[in-house]
């Protein structure tokens, strides 16, 4: 039983994520990920997370002539961080039942018959929902916070095109595709614990 | 709790929104929302269906000439058609808890608020379903078939678009996308069921 979670930014999904794999009984891989490979590559953290979620031009943004030079050492890491990532999805799923935020391991682990899930909600509720989880002192304003999520989310958008043919959040890649709007994401989460579980005893 | 249901043409989602009326103890409106509007209209069912549920340029595949002599006529039964089923969607929507197909009730019945699923599934399944059902002696070969579900989901989207901002099978448009592939419908029901009731519950 592998879950993946896709998720637009502050559409709850990793909350989803988690709260399904507590219903579940099962392990939720998320900001973990990222720890494990920095641990073991010597990388930091930030810079894997960078490499790991986005395409190569937007996790280094340098001046044209600064990436020309570094272009050996980026496309050297670029390569390690997805190598690492992609063996330790492959522990994961191996070793038994979970759910995974993030990380392309709907694409990733296909051979593995995830059930794929998109959670996604309309500007507002996202904005909303950014806003009360800020942090102290960010002060952004609705329209900043709008411009930042569209942003994350396109990132996310390219990244997900380096592994996959089907579009990221186009339903074609998805088995249920979840819209959190307006609502608490505890609430929804004991429906779609009962899909899974229904989804997996049929195949 | 008014549940709309889209659907590719051969997901099984005409079942699904059968199962899940069932299910949750309402009446679904399916076909009968055409038989009523014909019988009331004086009508033939065909023609309302294709009234009904086609864009305008596919419901009448006339020539050019004939198409500008019908003009008058053509448009006032559209026009006539597309107030009888609105009409009769809010009658629905007013009269109590149900579940509705197809018919553009997500857009039009918005002021109530309805929970819009969409019931897709991936090329192969969706032939196999077909096929399956398919009436004695139709003898369409795979390839015919695909053409086919191409053809009339282009015309549902396409009347879609005459009611809604929002694209068909578009996720924005919708609270829960379901794909079905490779599984029985009635194995889905329960967990879909469940989600709505809670969904409802929160409002």
């Amino acid at each position: 039983m592998i879950i993946t979670i896709n998720r637009e930014f502050g559409s709850g999904g990793r909350e989803l994520g988690k709260r399904l794999a507590d219903a579940l009984h099962v392990p939720c891989y998320d900001h973990q990920i990222i720890e494990m490979i920095a641990s073991e590559q010597g990388l930091n953290e930030e810079y894997v997370a960078n490499v790991g979620e986005k395409c190569i031009e937007s996790a280094y943004p340098l001046t044209i002539g600064h990436r020309l030079a570094m272009m050996p050492l980026m496309m050297d890491q670029t390569i390690r961080v997805a190598s690492a990532q992609r063996q330790l999805l492959e522990k994961f799923a191996t070793q038994g039942d979970c759910v995974i935020v993030g990380r392309c391991a709907d694409v990733i682990l296909k051979q593995y018959n995830p059930l794929n899930i998109f959670v996604y909600a309309d500007m507002d509720s996202k904005v909303e929902r950014c806003m009360r989880r800020a942090p102290e002192g960010e002060n952004m304003t609705r329209n900043e916070m709008e411009r930042e999520i569209r942003r994350i989310d396109k990132e996310r958008a390219q990244y997900h095109a380096m592994y996959a043919d089907t579009k990221w959040g186009s339903r074609e890649g998805y088995h249920l595709c979840v819209n959190t709007s307006h609502h608490e994401i505890k609430k929804l989460v004991p429906a779609i614990a009962q899909f899974c579980k229904d989804w997996f005893a049929e195949l």
